[in-house]
């Protein structure tokens, strides 16, 4: 067991066949498992089965989220499902495993006590660098949605937060008039010095002369009543995490034209999605 | 024959649409011919037959291009084609008619000697406007065909024309390292003074460590040599109207990425596109 | 006794003279004591002894800081001192003081504990407010102390607390390469993800390639071992509250050019700094 | 008389001092005349007489402007006048002469004509950089000379040429709300793309909402009746060369803030001014 200078990629997605060729860029072998029909670039990554992929890495990574039914591993290109259980924990012993969501694989198996686990979607620095590229794709699917342009556009980014932060100084780079919805007092003074206008959470729906909306907070502030205030030529892009910011049913009925909006680094940006996944490791690793 | 205070719109596409919305806005009656099919929003626009149109309107809209077989009008939501024979150019004597590429509806009838006929694609304003749209659209492209992100990234914008300059300009407000391909000593210092990096034209391929390249030169500077100098993993965005700067083939054959960008405004933002015929079309009434 | 819609303003310097203007503009009485030779442009200010103030105004204005020898008020347009004693504090009862630096004013007496006595210079809000000043501030003085530009030019912040943020953010806005020392990981992915590179704060010292520092930070990080580091052709703007962040000393023995630039909102915006504390007052009345 | 690889700088200012050790920095060999007392960095630097200079260097670079008077070299260094006169023209016979305002240097002597006189000002080149140095001087100007703050100002660019482009640009990179006075309606155009407001310029003094103006354009546009339509409180940059747009006279009887703003680059910004004239020297050598 060689043990050094190695990464083992157990299922994903595409960022995982981005994070791959970053590895194998940086000089790493790269053994990946459940991505039996790509071909890869670097003719250095070997696909191979479990077994294989465990004898020759200490370091282990999964996917983001590591699973989604809670019984297998997310790993969209393999041939078959490739079960979470005491067997996948058991050989996983004694291995280095960097993981998305840690608390659903734990919830898998016992055994995996015995493994050394990390989260690096738990890591805060991996959630800004997901922020930005969030940002971005935001920023792409209000161009492509809207038949209007962004320049002079009246856009509402709704919470301050990581991805509120730097959509809205994005939308304003791009030439739009920026509004945005926050709840501290000292946000206000913030966004006022970047040259947008503050609007407290508290007063959504006052003011309505929006074209487009971006939500970035998970609570249901659009609602019916509030979906209502708005002419229904706005379009909603909704950032938050499912179950999103919108009801969308309401929306509909409203003809409101609402987007979800969930998982863009995965859907718009995977290699820079990739990319951060690798940049967040080297940094756990070196903690 | 009131003739005051009405536009007729006569064929076109997705622009037409807004349009007609954004005149009946201003307060004036609009008469559209050829979108039987279309629920305006705006209520006062009247759908009617070419006669009734001319009957109410002294001021004709017509598209842009007005016509692509150079026999019909351009009429997407027409039930079938309507000829651009002698009968339509003597039906719009005495009319005033703004239209896009003029030359083209001149060819169809020598009738068309009595009407006044103006063309709002020759004016500047139009192309400049137009040309923000284009840039705003492009980096819309650029977000979602690259599967990395623009901040960061190594653009390459080649020709400092409309397009060009306000291309390099957004492509930095989101982030982007841009450096542009320009041909006069004058533009150098130019694009220098707005932070970004001159390559004179001449030097094509010769620096090649870019990620995405933007063509808005008409004349193939693209070619199989100069392809060749790149990674395959660039990807070329070429707005550059028809026939482009890009030698598709030779692109296809060395595996890049090469996306035709055409036409953007009406394809992605024809709500913005629409109202700059409108506002090119006020100004031309100013005059 | 009126006590409404009026204010008293108490000692200051130049802030106070834009600040007393501003609550003229509002509509508000504004009584004014030690500054007997200002000719305000609002008639409606007026020029009274302490106790005339004291009659009219429940609100009463300090400055910021209330006192800089601990003994008088900070009055640099009243012909003598102002005591702040006994006398001064008994006058004030029941009236509601604003001060900037609370603590200073209530050692000078025992009876200022009648008073509501509230700080605005201790609002979170109050601080990013004058940070971005601050900022602009120090853009200005970059300006005019460097021979060369700043746009190309190669820019340290060191920190990246509320000046350190809008600083980074204008610097690169007007055409520089900003690195940013900060201490946290998170920073880092948030600096990378505005565009600019990241450097430990521990790393001081270790990349030299720059033409102008900022300081933000109040701890003496440039002592000499890190300023020897450096050619002597750096231009070192301290923003750091005294005693700053530079031992200046060694900066003068090794030639380097460094800038004490302390209270910039008062001496290079007092109008934006008088504003600020005319905003924070009125958050501070609505609580 | 080797005549390789030197250059002779005679007379100038502050640009002078930091060409002449710019030019030692490229591996140069520098002969200086004219600036006695001046210790220059670069101990490479040849303090001479003009005959030692002109025996050693076949290229020379004489001062923009060449003259104030008409009569002398301008040499603020100097201990007394350089005559420009017969003797001196005679003497660079032979050489190759860069200079700035050639126009004046050949009306000193018929024996001009004997040299090959090349003019540095007159490059297209070199008069876009030093539009940008002037612009970002403007910004610096503006910040010290307002007692409030650049952003969430209302400026007024008068003039959309070289220096109205950069500046308008700048300032709203700075966070102000820009609008700019142009006469060309396809400079409206490029004005609204790029975010900013435009207003024709017959139309000066119709709008008069503005804390900061900026005046480029080299004609009196701001007469006593413009002025008057302005409130007392604005501050006037005035950058257009002399006699300048202003009607100062006019200006302080009227109690308006109008600062001259003339030769930004070699007070505000001498090394940068002093690296274009390098630049735009190599770039004429290159031809």
């Amino acid at each position: 067991m060689p043990f050094r200078h190695s990464f083992g990629i157990l299922g994903g997605d595409k960022r995982q066949l981005f994070l791959a060729e970053l590895l194998a860029s940086d000089g790493y072998e790269v053994f990946v498992y459940g991505f039996p029909h790509i071909d890869f670039v670097h003719s250095s990554i070997r696909k191979v089965d479990l077994k294989t992929t465990l004898e020759n890495c200490q370091d282990l990574i999964l996917p983001l989220p590591v699973s989604t039914d809670g019984k297998n591993l997310k790993a969209i290109y393999a041939d078959g499902p490739i079960p979470l259980d005491d067997h996948f924990a058991k050989e996983c012993e004694g291995h280095r495993v960097y993981v998305g969501m840690k608390e659903r694989l734990l919830k898998t198996s016992p055994f995996w006590e015995n493994a050394d686990v990390r989260d690096y979607n738990a890591q805060e620095e991996f959630a800004v660098r997901n922020a930005a590229i969030t940002a971005e794709s935001a920023v792409g699917i209000a161009i492509s949605e809207s038949p209007d342009v962004l320049y002079h556009s009246r856009c509402l980014v709704v919470g301050f937060g990581r991805i509120g932060k730097q959509l809205s100084l994005r939308l304003k780079a791009m030439g739009a008039n920026v509004s945005v919805c926050a709840r501290k007092e000292k946000d206000y003074a913030m966004i006022e010095s970047l040259g947008m206008k503050p609007i407290p959470t508290a007063k959504i729906g006052e003011e309505t002369s929006f074209d487009l909306i971006f939500n970035t907070v998970p609570a249901v502030l659009f609602d019916r009543r509030v979906l209502q205030q708005f002419a229904n030529t706005i379009i909603l892009i909704d950032l938050a995490s499912s179950p999103g910011g919108v009801d969308l049913e309401a929306a509909k009925e409203l003809g409101i034209h609402a987007v979800q909006a969930l998982s863009l680094p995965a859907k718009i940006a995977p290699k820079a999605a990739g990319k951060v996944i690798q940049q967040t490791i080297y940094m756990m690793m070196g903690e």
